[in-house]
């Protein structure tokens, strides 16, 4: 996959995010491999289902410095930068979306202050890497902060903890959830699989507490 | 931004705003900046995702009179126009939208016949000009009115009520909201995030309430 | 507006239901204005997102006859032709849309066995007809019959009933409804207004038994 | 209907799948005739939005051996194709739809362990080949199983009782759904009738459990 495609797939997904409501009001954000190793980050402030492929910039994910920007002299890089740089230095991880979606921030809720919500008994699960249908997983949630830059280390705490060593999301309270994959295929498929086990699991917990 | 791009950006919303259902059956309205400081004004009465870049009125916003009209001669201006005008002259908004959107319906009756519902602990606060995500906000709901045009005073005490200084929406019981902006850009992303604001409210509300 | 021009406009509004899940495998109907004062009406038994705007019957509306039919040689006119026809025939209308929305049939089931179920409290009444947004509207709700062309009895005994007299829908309980216009945009405006009443009006309901 | 025109509608439906929901993260399958008895089935592990109709797998329905492979050689066939045979053998089935529908999995939640969820009062019930809006359609639900390919014992035990002999869908407990017909028109007008179906009961079992 040469990094036009790269490129192309990437606004091509906020659009579908936005389609969905899963990012809206210039929320959100997304990121993949630049060639070289550096990471392709879209632009923050802006409305992201407008982004086009040559707005985004290059940033360096070890020292988080930008390597390139696109030509559009107004745009700023996300706020996510940091976010995204220390997930793909600790998990690999070459592709990372946060969305603000509703389920996300309804099944962060279920936390009810905890620092997980457990995901079980559903097919979808098998869209994780590394899951199986019969297995339990704990999906961590964090506190939000007030600003983007300080969630780093809320993340980086979720992250150490062994219990969470298998999830390829932290979904942040009353924010929304970062997703991530080895390449932007298998993080397209894991950010579909999160809000499809976010959506059921509410869903679940709604008619249960009816009983 | 020239007119001509105002013009196909407000038509453009129209669209969406009808594909999300925030406006149907001819109902809601747009606003937007003409050259030299006037309105352009969506027609009324018509279905409006249909509405084309050439059909809008240019109105001014201080006498309210129609400075130019689109040569289809079977349009009239939207009945928002005073209340479009009075916005746009107290709040110095130059784009403002007008959905009946039945998440901002849900949302007014959670004032219960007061005059206001608070938002918070959403990081989509911070989709509205001047507010953090640890802020609390009220958002004004008024009364309905028979016609459109005898809203414009309860309209008018909402924004001149120093509790709703720092408000971009109005909501109005039983019909739907007001959403307004410096500009086009702003209009689209106050809307967006009203209504993100309106869903996440009244899921939550209804969680709370079962529990 | 030419016939042609109302054959494109019934086979976009056939596709636009679909799309939004009010009408699907198959089901659901729709007619409009022919020259001359016949009626267009869709055929039975296909998808009706996939209907062209040269595949639908030409029917007398006081006769019920077949004036013309399509080339395609497998289609059979709807058979919501009969209540088409009354309708037309008894409220004057000239376009006439029935779905399977689910929306509509969560509204038949307020009416708990009962003949009418009451919309109040909603700007949107104004998209009715002579409606203003401070009535009350009863929507009569009548029983389903085994086959649709033995509903027209129970179509017909709404109609005459008195309290129904402003009435531009009928709805079927368990099925759908018919919604109806004095022309094809009148219909369509119709269309979307009963439908989003119906929303309404059932998540007002749901909210209400929960408090 | 050319086997050309055949692939077209399934990867077609595939995207009108993902679009609604019902298919994500990979998930999902479909199949339909290919010229000469056999099927033609989408490859796994792919998001099947995506997928061309070139890139269709030709099996034996009996031997479940592969006849032809599309060009890209890093293509499999879906892990359904037992299953697809299988339900291909015991019912004449031509086409076979598998999706993750959320609504077929509350629906599944309904069965409390049972090995079905009875619909009843809906006129979409017509949509289903042989059925009358009077009857009950019992529709199985079994259980899931960690692979797919071990839940074909299950499917078979499901379409061998007499009680689902007119059943066109077998629900997986946690998973989704599998939906035939005799064609590729049949299937589709199953998939969209049983989807149908299982929101409504999903909705009205709601309502019912708070009156």
């Amino acid at each position: 996959m040469t990094e036009e495609e790269t490129r192309r797939l990437l606004v091509d997904q906020l659009r579908r995010y936005y389609e969905r409501g899963w990012i809206s009001g210039t929320g959100g954000g997304i990121c993949g491999p630049a060639d070289g190793g550096a990471l392709l980050v879209a632009p923050t402030g802006v409305h992201k289902e407008l982004v086009g492929p040559d707005e985004l910039f290059t940033i360096d994910p070890v020292t988080e410095t930008i390597l390139a920007a696109p030509a559009r002299a107004d745009l700023r890089p996300s706020e996510c930068g940091p976010i995204f740089a220390h997930i793909a230095r600790e998990r690999g991880a070459r592709s990372i979306a946060h969305t603000h979606a509703l389920s996300a921030v309804l099944f962060g809720d279920l936390a009810d202050g905890g620092d997980h919500v457990t995901v079980e008994r559903l097919e979808m699960l098998k869209g994780i890497r590394g899951f199986a249908n019969t297995e339990r997983h704990d999906v961590p949630v964090i506190r939000n902060t007030p600003r983007e830059i300080e969630l780093v280390a809320n993340v980086a705490r979720a992250l150490a903890d062994p219990r969470f060593a298998r999830a390829y999301a932290v979904v942040v309270e009353d924010h929304g959830v970062y997703v991530w994959g080895a390449d932007v295929w298998e993080a397209k498929r894991h950010v579909e699989t999160y809000h499809y086990l976010f959506e059921a699991t509410v869903a679940r917990h709604d008619r249960r507490r009816k009983g």
